[in-house]
């Protein structure tokens, strides 16, 4: 077994036990370890996505949990595992296991009637950070901070890779964020920075929407209102198994409205990176499985554009992620 | 039947339906209408205290649901309805019939072996107001805001009425806050004033705690990590039903550090009021049952005293509201 192996990633020397906290155990056995680190390559020729769903089917509101194939056209029923995304991965199932088991799962087609919904359901926690990168504090004219400031959304403003976003009546400055998402897949507490990835199970794509007036005015400058609103965190459209992306620091990342792109960068412009984020985190607060954390937004947000430029009912918000996939969501009237 | 009643609550002038609203389902029968609005004195004169509570037993985590009698020495099972109080809200059993039923369901006397914990348990939300006592403006010179500030805390930080608070080592301004809290039992969206209490469950006993240092300072002014470090929402002891406290804006409240008064007020302090508090919320964020409000803190918090005293491993906290009961919890080293 060849235990030397050393690769660069964000331009960190990495030791063998740090490439395996962070491909988990997908790389448990030396055949698949190899393919784990030539993870792109094994993503394109092999059917073993590991890019987990929630979807539900028709105007059922159940919902059901998968895996969705490397083309996105069929889903692999996980429902032997449950239909729990957060429950799934509380149970820990060995995911070289049941890579070996999924061309036997039932599988169906995504068509009209299978709705992605976001691939976790009522987290403990959705942690955010602001200003962390380096256009984004540009755009503000704001010099880097010193420490991550962190905020929060509630559980209730998340929505599926298609869901509605509601232009709600009280702002008048809704606003859009594309924003990588880690998900965490252990309890975790005062976790050292060398061990971060241990505790992520994956990442997906987010949207942060943001209510500007709220933000920054009406609530007495605590963000949480203005980020909390109904429907504000598109999530998905799967959460793509941390195997899968050997450097979650260096992705592009982009959105556009209605077909138009406001925002473009690269995750490697993260001031706090994910292993600082975890270790600051959880140094008083435990994370949980399921725990979303939403590392920031590059430059290009509707408020700092010259004019201004905020959503309406109608508008189409496209975020999307290098690796991770995209979130089409259409703005709706609030009612 | 005598639908003409109308009572002056918090100094407005309320209709039947107002009233019912606030008294719910145990309200429904006639007989018990007439009991509903002598409630005090229904509450003294019968077993059927209306006081929920989630316990554990020994040194099993896992948690019972019960009702706490009027001396706080027995507690009636409620395994029949599940083990977890929010699911039990959901399913809005008719608390009429079920008070009918209390003395029949096996109890179990409160010992040492017997735990209450938290009386409800991974909310979706816990909501938090600041600046909301004319005392706590006053003690920071601080003018009444027009608008109430929100934020929260993370469901990690609760505990129970004698669950331990960590004096978190990366703190040294760790403080008290006792809080009238109010636990939403039916989802609630856009609610009216004058249908707010329609939503309500009941009320407990909060404390927020606060690492000042984070909330001040160390977060860039966002409260969110010097609210929500484990452990710092000692909550309960019980959810006492809406039917008890006919008016919540009239209930001492108050606050002791190793016996020592620090807190001493009383809810008919609120700036905003609960009703207010609930329809502002629920126009852009949908409350779910469960969810825990937490309506501010009167003054005598440790940070804004002469000079500003502090938490410490060893201290005991007691927070106490009339009719709702008493929090004891002690101060911890972080391990």
């Amino acid at each position: 077994m060849s235990f030397s192996l050393v690769r660069k990633i964000s331009g960190q020397s990495q030791t063998w036990r740090q490439i395996q906290g962070h491909f988990g155990k997908i790389i448990g056995s030396e055949g698949v370890q190899t393919k784990g680190f030539f993870v792109r390559n094994f993503s394109l020729s092999s059917p073993v996505t590991m890019r987990f769903v929630q979807y539900s089917k028709g105007a059922d509101e159940k919902t059901h949990l998968g895996i969705l194939s490397a083309d996105g056209k069929t889903i692999s029923s996980l429902s032997t595992y449950g239909n729990d995304m957060i429950e799934f991965m509380k149970t820990e199932v060995d995911l070289g296991e049941l890579s070996k088991k999924i061309s036997s799962l039932p599988s169906e087609a995504v068509t009209k009637d299978v709705t992605l919904q976001a691939p976790v359901s009522n987290p403990e926690k959705i942690v955010c950070i602001g200003l962390n990168y380096r256009g984004h504090c540009e755009e503000q004219n704001l010099t880097p901070p010193v420490r991550p400031m962190f905020f929060s959304k509630f559980a209730s403003t998340l929505v599926g890779p298609t869901g509605s976003v509601i232009a709600h009546e009280i702002s008048t400055q809704i606003d859009w964020e594309v924003e990588l998402a880690v998900v965490i897949g252990k309890t975790a507490k005062k976790v050292p920075r060398e061990k971060a990835y241990d505790y992520v199970f994956g990442y997906c794509v987010a949207q942060d929407i943001s209510a500007r007036d709220w933000q920054k005015v009406l609530n007495n400058k605590q963000f949480l209102i203005g980020k909390s609103m109904d429907t504000f965190c598109p999530l998905g459209p799967a959460i793509v198994h941390k195997s899968l992306i050997p450097d979650p620091h260096n992705l592009k990342i982009c959105c556009s409205i209605n077909g138009v792109q406001k925002q473009s960068g690269n995750t490697n412009e993260l001031i706090f990176r994910i292993d600082d984020i975890i270790n600051r985190l959880t140094q008083s607060i435990t994370l949980r499985p399921g725990d979303v954390i939403l590392t920031g937004t590059p430059g290009g947000v509707g408020m700092f554009r010259n004019p201004p430029e905020y959503l309406k009912p109608g508008d189409v918000i496209e975020s999307e992620i290098e690796g991770l996939g995209k979130l089409t969501n259409t703005v709706i009237k609030d009612d």
